[in-house]
């Protein structure tokens, strides 16, 4: 069995819809039990069905505007998030989801779950979703604003093994996300990760990639700075969801309008559907010693349950002693024994 | 009469779609006359009513492939692109207008035209579409990936009598590009930025904006430095280019989606209008001695001359004089009599 902490508190609609979401689970993925960190009375409202569920009764829960969200997981251990997250270093789990404030998941995992041998930085690592519906992981959606380049090696390596076991794609492809496609392009950071990532020889690397590419991408991985993926996540979103707005907005300014989109209806949902965050699950925080995901804030039952499957592959696969291998092997490679 | 350069040679349907955009151009707005620089028989081909038109006779075109454009803007001075710059210098014309290699134009403007004193820093503005349909300025949308707050401060400040004089918006907002909203957020740069801009007093500065925004800003300006901005841009470029691409895929792929897709043809249409680059012209590049607009390389004669009206709005409400006459009485303020 895949033992998974589910925060059952953290997130825009919690704990109703991490509560359905892991009642989803539950049903669906046979090879799994879940223990439901939270607040056992907001918990009983709203579990149904508790096969294979525990609820570990916590105290706190960080709320989701929370200024200083790192300071809350620190000074709080016996809230849901922190409770979750020290299970995994005492055995008792083999992955963590929660929806709750990034930050705060980022500083309790650094502290509780910490790192693995070999990674000297974090990334928060997304799917988004692409034209040809197989998404691409891209990292580091918002871990390290400042960032050394051989830890962004360690990254991209963390991300094609990744993609390799539970994504099953049989040889990753990696792209710099930049300016322009030429090598040279962009900032010094950009250069210098460009020739090392031609030099090290440890996966496939494509090269430069612009964003005007981010649904069409020729790679499985894109990366980049964790203020400068996280601009492009939230500009793809934003434009998304602008375009949603606009699109809506003209359909219904006509008669006609409102026919065709009646007509289309069942195609417009798909549409909606393939730009879902949704869809995707979680992002994975990748270098941390055992799996944990961050599953998005606004997620409802379905989005949340994508997460819990998410967690379950990745358990399933053996990712995490896999890259432990890897990066054991490719040691002076990743800049780890200089 | 307002005199407009234009580049005929440069652009990716180069000279014709230039030539017809600079012949509806002058069909349309009556105080302009153009003087095309481009190969006389070339040109010849395409020009069919020669009004207020006059061709100068240039030589060698900068290839839109070309490796170094701004190698090849100073060892061609008898370019078109070259000689247009040149002839603002001069006082020959009062704007250019060129769709060829963005390098090239903003080496060759920094070479042939000139900073406008007080400028230590130009920037590349375009207008990106916004849900409200009235758009919003971009900078620095790719001219200085590395800056100092105090050349972001002057961008800023060009773009708002910019906003004022040409976009007749009264009291323009600047917004800071960031990851998150609170004060404090995203790298060093940007803290500084935002400090600077809170405290010169020199236009009204809404904050950070998170790019999940960025087609529904709260503001009318949106700022970062030009690698940031350039990655916004192709982005949402990336982002609108891939959802399109779904969405026509999605409406072929049911004979209900198709009946939709017709009823609604009309819908659709605008819908793909409201995000395209052709309806809202070209980049200003701010900071320069004179105006000097980047249309699209890709322009068709339409959005090409959008361009051309830009650039004939922009002489018109005399941009230039009042940005000048603002920045020496803010001097201090700006950071330009330290």
């Amino acid at each position: 069995m895949i033992r998974l902490a589910v925060d059952a508190m953290g997130g825009d609609y919690a704990p109703k819809e991490q509560i359905e979401g892991a009642m989803l689970a539950i049903k669906r993925i046979p090879d799994i039990e879940i223990k439901l960190y939270g607040d056992p009375a907001e918990v009983a409202k709203y579990l149904t069905n508790d096969e294979r569920i525990t609820v570990i009764p916590t105290g706190y829960v960080i709320p989701m505007g929370e200024h200083n969200p790192i300071k809350a997981i620190k000074e709080h251990p016996e809230g849901s998030m922190a409770t979750a997250l020290a299970s995994l270093r005492k055995g008792e789990n083999d992955a963590v989801v929660s929806s709750g404030a990034t930050q705060a998941l980022i500083a309790g995992a650094h502290i509780l779950v910490r790192r693995m041998p070999g990674f000297k930085r974090t990334a928060i690592a997304p799917m988004i979703p692409s034209v040809d519906g197989r998404g691409t992981i891209l990292l580091d959606a918002g871990g390290n604003l400042e960032i050394r380049p051989e830890h962004m090696l360690q990254q991209a390596y963390f991300a094609v093994v990744y993609a390799k076991e539970v994504l099953k794609r049989p040889d990753p492809v990696v792209g710099l996300i930049n300016i322009g496609t030429e090598e040279g392009k962009g900032r010094e950071l950009d250069q210098e990760v460009f020739q090392l990532f031609k030099n090290a020889g440890l996966f496939k690397f494509y090269g430069n990639v612009e964003p005007k590419d981010v649904l069409n991408p020729p790679c499985d991985i894109l990366i980049s700075d964790g203020f400068t993926a996280n601009i492009v996540m939230k500009t793809m979103e934003g434009t998304a969801k602008g375009m949603g707005t606009i699109l809506k907005r003209e359909l219904k300014s006509t008669l006609l309008g409102k026919i065709g989109a009646l007509f289309a209806s069942k195609n417009l949902k798909k549409f909606k559907k393939a730009m879902s965050a949704e869809e995707v699950g979680g992002a994975m925080i990748f270098g941390l010693y055992a799996p944990v995901i961050k599953a998005q804030g606004a997620s409802h039952a379905y989005g949340f349950y994508n997460g819990i499957r998410q967690a379950a592959d990745v358990v399933r696969a053996q990712v995490y002693p896999k890259v432990a291998a890897y990066v054991k092997e490719a040691g002076v490679a990743l800049g780890n024994e200089e």
